[in-house]
């Protein structure tokens, strides 16, 4: 039996990749990257203002046993902290997801690291288990922690880049700082960009368009949770921890 | 049944990890590593000068069924292109091995690609599968090709640097230019490394430091293994080739 590596509001986390489902068209490759994946994450979200259309919640249950997975919420949609909160909020009164991937991202789509934290703050007072996704910033991403976030989710380089990790520095010291879990995320294009975020010291690494816009997304998952394996593994190795070795 | 990436001299090659094992001074511990990484290909050599100590094949042969190996020489204890001719004809006169891993190095340790190629030359008309070690240089690698070697490796960084990849611009230039298979080698020290290889189109990637001084090698070389198909896989889903897209 694999140890969680993070549990949230009750809800355990074990698989150190998650893979983002917002682009997905079919309920069939949802079920098949997350098997590819071997993912026990099932991110949910409510586009508030129905931007986008996104897959029905019936429909994916046809495809997937959803009660197998650990199901957060994602205010990837928000444009706003007030949007993200209350996109948050909907989705605890509707489902009873109480774990957020908590987003809210400026105009160029990367973090706002000011405008997330209020919403962290604010959602975590609120009993949410919240995962904000950060610019590198070691001291935000302290703050966070040190505010009661259960995980901080820190962007290696622009969503949908595929540029890997562009600041490793940072990031490892933020590692290094931080008492929680670090997810990487943003920008991992390669399994070469996720076996580096792991070997970094991530708790996990959450990928995206990598996989959705694959001409194989679920040869691309499989691909993923190999490079995942692999990172995590050499890092573990590499540690001083003696019980670490035995992973 | 995984398909050969190289046949030589009738000797198959399926698994695209390779590991040396040069280092190792525990037949236990060959036997480990090759286990963790599925490895195919068995490296053997004699020291002419005895140099350094060597793990003798009777002691291998306890821990190992080594004919489940496709084994291969290599001259990396050749100090000049005559020693490493020499060593390879002795492994075909006492082991009847005809699949040489051909490296000529400079006093710095780096591939002396002159000497190298006057070497191979000269096996290759001897009758022997040539695989040249190669600084990265796009006209030496199509010139061994064209001469008949069996593949080239083409090294990553200086040997065991850990460096990665330092030019991948004329790795992946010789990988489009020669038409046998591309071994990436020489200071792959992480599995991101080994990944990286592959998704610039390696047929292969040769490990042998960061296996071999890795607090846990067997546990390395199994990560090596993940990355390894990751890379591969990327490879081949963002190839155009539809029957590719298969593997």
């Amino acid at each position: 039996m694999v140890e969680p590596w993070l549990r949230a509001n009750g809800r355990d986390f074990c698989s150190r990749l998650i893979l983002g489902l917002e682009q997905y068209a079919s309920p069939q490759l949802v079920r098949d990257v997350l098997a590819a994946g071997r993912c026990d994450v099932f991110i949910t979200t409510l586009d508030l203002s129905n931007r986008r259309p996104s897959l029905l919640l019936t429909d994916l249950a046809e495809e997937i046993e959803l009660s197998n997975y650990t199901w957060i919420g994602t205010t990837s949609f928000a444009r706003s902290r007030t949007e993200a909160v209350k996109t948050a909020r909907t989705l605890r009164e509707e489902f009873e997801i109480d774990v957020i991937k908590l987003d809210v991202r400026s105009p160029d789509n990367t973090p706002d690291n000011s405008q997330t934290a209020r919403a962290a703050e604010e959602l975590v007072d609120d009993g949410f288990a919240v995962m904000p996704f950060l610019s590198p910033d070691v001291s935000v991403a302290v703050d966070m922690a040190d505010a009661g976030c259960a995980a901080v989710r820190v962007q290696a380089s622009p969503v949908g880049s595929g540029y890997g990790i562009c600041d490793d520095v940072t990031i490892r010291e933020t590692i290094d700082a931080v008492d929680v879990p670090v997810i990487i995320e943003g920008g991992l294009g390669r399994p070469s960009h996720a076996a580096a975020a792991m070997e970094l010291g991530a708790a996990a690494v959450l990928v995206n368009t990598a996989v959705a816009v694959s001409p194989n997304p679920a040869l691309m998952a499989e691909s993923m949770r190999h490079a995942v394996v692999a990172g995590r593994s050499a890092y573990v190795v590499g540690s001083s921890d003696p019980t670490l070795a035995e992973y």
